[in-house]
């Protein structure tokens, strides 16, 4: 939801006004929305981005979500491979290139948002990628990965924090790193998932992301081919596509 | 359930000559305790180990079964640790010593006995080992872990077995090793978990529990002592130990 630092200021005295002793954080939220509509019409064909994530399914919608997060960060992604390490073959859900870097990205969606990735992510983490990397060295597989990246949906526990900043694993989550957290990146990328969309049926994201369309940005192509590929009806896929291009600030 | 090779036949030989086509798995099995009893008498106090070992809480329950059975194998143990590793301090279950073996024992505990403990289960406890290890070196602990074994109450799938052998990571399951799995160390030490004992109540079973009494050895104790330390009353703890004595083969 971005706004100017005017705008902000203009809701937050509205709300002050407003608000009484106990109020709950919903209605709080309830209110920002409806000032906000006010001055970015986009608001009223979006929902709360963190809640439209998990909204996602863990798999595929998200792990197509965090695939096209790379191909928008400049990477060569794979998604869905078998990887064979030096003791056993591992189930690899991104792999992304550029240049010289090989990451291996594992992906960790929680349904309910408020939930920590905990240390027993990256403790797995750890031993896959040694797994990996051994695997390489004696020819047991091709990827010579440089290193490894959690992305999630969630928060990171400060004790799975330590432990991965210690040995080097990196990882994209809400609001961490602080500058760069997951919701920054969907932000400066436009990368909304579709169901960001206000009003989006779940069947209708499913029969999306089925084919591959999990960023309202993919809402943009063809609607006919959109229409083929989902079975869905064209009228329904423009009416989608309208409100794409008003939350992305396209002219329509 | 021992039985001898004589009585397993003749039991054999009952059994095929009432079964049916169709016969349930179940039917069977009730038609085996049935004719047991009249081999064993201590069939009728018993239900059956898996079941039972299911029953008991993962914590602190089968966290104190395991440390009894370490016990039982003559390692001195300690229970519940937070034991600093080289990045950051993690919660062992149980470490147990002998001589100048040091082994970080984990403890997994399924309620669906059916489950299997897979792959995840041993990529976490390789980096914990390697951790703890590395926080030995530089000083930061005081254990010098020798090896990692992981028990648990199910069976482990052949992907995690194969991960455990490469990597030298050792486990005891159900069943595995064939020759010395957690049913065969039951059986030789009798260390049947209370929850074995047909009728004992769930809350019977969780006061002797909280006071750290998790095998049916342990009834064996002075009642008075028992009934103090789970506020049960002394008549139902003799019926207990009576009926223990009776699982565990000594005359009353």
């Amino acid at each position: 939801m971005q706004a100017t630092l005017e705008q902000a200021q203009s809701i937050a005295d509205k709300i002050e006004a407003r608000a009484y002793d106990g109020i709950s954080t919903k209605k709080i939220l309830q209110m920002i929305f409806l000032y906000m509509k006010k001055y970015r019409p986009a608001i009223g064909y979006q929902i709360d981005l963190r809640q439209a994530i998990a909204m996602l399914r863990s798999k595929p919608d998200f792990e197509i979500f965090v695939a096209k997060l790379f191909e928008a960060l400049g990477y060569k992604v794979e998604t869905n491979l078998i990887i064979q390490g030096k003791c056993v073959e591992h189930e690899i859900d991104v792999v992304a290139r550029k240049d010289s870097e090989i990451i291996l990205v594992e992906v960790k969606h929680h349904v309910n948002h408020h939930t920590y990735s905990g240390l027993d992510v990256f403790l797995q983490l750890n031993s896959t990628l040694e797994d990996l990397k051994e695997g390489y060295e004696s020819g047991k597989n091709n990827f010579k990965f440089t290193k490894a990246i959690l992305i999630c949906n969630t928060k990171v526990s400060e004790h799975a924090k330590r432990y991965a900043l210690c040995k080097g694993l990196e990882f994209i989550a809400w609001k961490f790193p602080p500058e760069k957290g997951l919701e920054r990146i969907i932000e400066e990328y436009k990368l909304y998932p579709i169901t960001f969309l206000r009003g989006i049926e779940r069947e209708e994201v499913y029969k999306l992301a089925d084919a591959g369309i999990v960023t309202i940005k993919q809402l943009l192509d063809d609607i006919e081919k959109i229409s083929r590929k989902t079975g869905m009806n064209k009228s329904r896929v423009l009416e989608l596509q309208k409100a794409a291009k008003i939350v992305l600030g396209i002219r329509i």
